[in-house]
């Protein structure tokens, strides 16, 4: 598992914090021809394993190895293979890869299954190029139109990258450019499923800080994208007046700082991600400026409450801006992604729970293997979360170093990786015994 | 005069705002396409009018109406024909303008002088695409050096503009481009200079307000830029705590928020016109990002002293953020630019001040004349300020509507225009007659 994922990281390697060849972040985003590449490697993989490969028309790669049945649908493994711009080398990679290594042991041993076991590689999980994440579990789930994936334009940030085009692309643009917008319709009842289990690192501090190896996790938490847009008025720094400006960036810094206060309060995280400050000179103060709100709670109540109160908060700080000349600064809110909090299903988790058990039972024991593995509500989102919408899903944490991702010392033990890839084969084995 | 300035607005007109032909802004950054146009145009007339064309190393222009005596250096009028990104009609282009309708007036009545009269159009005064302002009136006067400017390189939303090369461009290969570097040396001792005048728009709110029609300007306030690199550790947005988090746009608003706090208790101007955030993703939060800063007091100390004030704070707030992890935001300032109170000189100011009040007292009578005259301090920077370093050197201002400029709605009547270059016409005749 360890040589294959590090294999798979020589495309799009990012940057690098260490001496050991392993010591890199990832940068591959969605769509990119690194993705392209490592793409090839995966349907390569999954064929020479006997698996038959299904494209669809985001680009989502299903590989089925066949079970006993012909006309049951196959029990899932997904995750992702795209990364954020400063990303690691585990989150969604190991997902995908923990599948991989599945399908392996079962050739290996020669394991036949009821129903097939499949493994999907699902295409811009990250949200981190086109900025709406789960984005193609979403349209197989039927949760977001094919067309809306299709036309959604890349962020300003990644459009700038050395290596981008010279016009932001869009996904469908993309798609093509690598030649992975395939035939299947991108439907949960063009390509089936039986269920679907994701093996992700936990990318936040519980289990290591307690010392635990997995997660069962029973949830999702809530989550909407918004981009803000601040308008102002241009003018000159160096001879207005701050009673006379409209500073659309003023203003949004205010925002920003309101964001952490009001989240903080209710027990949220709210975050800036991507900043867009117009025209974008020196010496004229902007009069327009975009940013992304990215905001989080454990129920999608709690956001529901954030985003009231912030929408309250930054109008009076747009208002307060530019109103001795008569014309204030003016918020607009658009609504780019609402992923509402998700509980997943019984039958999986009772699969991951018992796997989780017998696999850590080997390691230390009967008695001591509960206190290694504990639930656990995921803070964030995951292919899963679409999934859960119309088939049953459960996925499995392993710890990752100090909690930190989308960041390039990202780190998981190959043991820890190892854990969680058996308790992955023995819960997808065991769902399909069921 | 009108029609000169408005046909030469044909080559970069930017943001419209009005129904009629002219109610656009201007967007002409330096050495693109559009100024090579506009500098073809001011070549072409200005050696149809007899004038004698040099052009240096930074594609100044020098169009030079011979005088009497061919030993004396020309006594120039001066200002610049590039914009902001969102810029107007009349920063620069009218102070340009005025030269070649002077030199129109001079043939028109055969006026002849003692030395010669000049008209030079400054490359990248605004610097709003190569972010030093006055940049290459700076290398004329030895102030920055001529490597320097060269090595400088557009910022970074220019360089993601539609029409931009695909890699960030520098003031030397964009003046290589457009075919404007000059065989001349860039220095005051090749090009000689008598004296330099310039006239411009007020860019603020004095003149208009009080309804008066001609500044005298007598100083400029100083100025500092600063590139400002905050360092924090990318995380993700969804699953990082507060207080697990050295969010650096977080800390970047909490200092832009306390820049215009300060700023504001010691009678100066704090701006924040560029802000990149890295990585640039929606659910990354960042690890990196960086913002101009504008600082601007009537005198140099006042800027002197709040840098020193907000040294201290932003120190301050980067080691708030992050502290829980034992890794703190990190904050350092790169200055870009630094141009200290200039007084001009006393022989231009008393030629301005003589020319203002015989050209008010044509309109208005003799006794009202001097209501409509007033000194003033630039609060912006000018050419000026480095030919002064050198040469004899003043201003002339005259009002804009409600006082805004960097903005496409930038406007001065055509009246005003016409009582400015009468103001300016007078100065440079009374200064070749001293
Ligand atoms: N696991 C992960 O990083 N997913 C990206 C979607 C999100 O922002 O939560
Ligand atoms: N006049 C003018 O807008 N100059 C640009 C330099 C400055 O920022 O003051």
């Amino acid at each position: 598992l360890a040589t294959d994922l590090h294999h798979s990281c020589q495309w799009g390697p990012g940057i690098r914090w260490g001496q050991n060849p392993t010591d890199t972040g990832m940068q591959r985003l969605t769509l990119s021809e690194e993705d392209k590449h490592v793409r090839d490697w995966f349907v390569q993989t999954m064929s020479g394993l006997g698996c038959n490969i299904t494209i669809d028309q985001l680009g989502n790669i299903f590989a089925v190895r066949p079970g006993r049945r012909a006309n049951v649908p196959a029990t899932f493994i997904g995750s992702h293979l795209d990364t954020q711009p400063t990303g690691g080398r585990y989150d969604g990679i190991l997902g995908v890869l923990a599948g991989v290594e599945a399908v392996k042991t079962m050739v290996d041993l020669g394991l036949e299954t009821e129903g097939g076991i499949g493994v999907v590689n699902w295409t811009n999980e990250e949200g981190a190029r086109f900025p709406i994440s789960m984005m193609s579990s979403g349209v197989w789930a039927g949760k977001i139109s094919l067309e809306h994936a299709y036309n959604l334009k890349e962020v300003p940030t990644v459009a700038s990258l050395p290596t981008a085009a010279s016009a932001p692309e869009t996904v469908k643009t993309a798609l093509d450019k690598i030649g992975y917008c395939g035939p299947t319709p991108c439907s949960h009842e063009a390509t089936l499923m039986a269920a679907h289990f994701e093996l992700h690192i936990e990318q936040g501090p519980h289990l290591v800080s307690a010392g635990q190896r997995i997660g069962v996790v029973t949830a999702v938490q809530a989550y909407r994208w918004y981009k803000l847009q601040v308008t102002g008025r241009d003018c000159h720094t160096g001879t207005t007046a701050f009673q006379h400006r409209a500073d659309a960036m003023y203003a949004s810094a205010r925002m920003m700082v309101k964001a952490r206060e009001v989240a903080s309060a209710h027990g949220c995280l709210a975050s800036v991600g991507i900043v867009d400050a117009r025209p974008g000179s020196v010496n004229t103060v902007p009069g327009l400026v975009s940013f992304s709100l990215d905001i989080r709670g454990p129920e999608t109540a709690d956001v529901e409450v954030v985003v009231r109160q912030l929408q309250q908060d930054f109008d009076a700080i747009a208002a307060d801006e530019g109103k001795e000349i008569g014309k204030p600064c003016r918020v607009e809110w658009q609504l780019d992604f609402d992923s509402p909090a998700v509980n997943f299903h019984e039958d999986c988790i009772s699969c991951v729970q018992q796997s989780a058990e017998a696999v850590c039972a080997q390691d230390v024991g009967v008695t001591d293997s509960k206190s290694l593995v504990r639930t656990i509500m995921s803070g964030a989102g995951h292919d899963s979360v679409f999934t859960s919408k119309v088939v049953p899903t459960s996925m499995i944490f392993v710890p990752c170093k100090d909690g930190v991702s989308h960041h390039p010392e990202e780190f998981t033990s190959a043991d820890d990786c190892a854990t969680g890839a058996s308790v992955l084969l023995q819960a997808v084995v065991r769902y399909d015994r069921q």
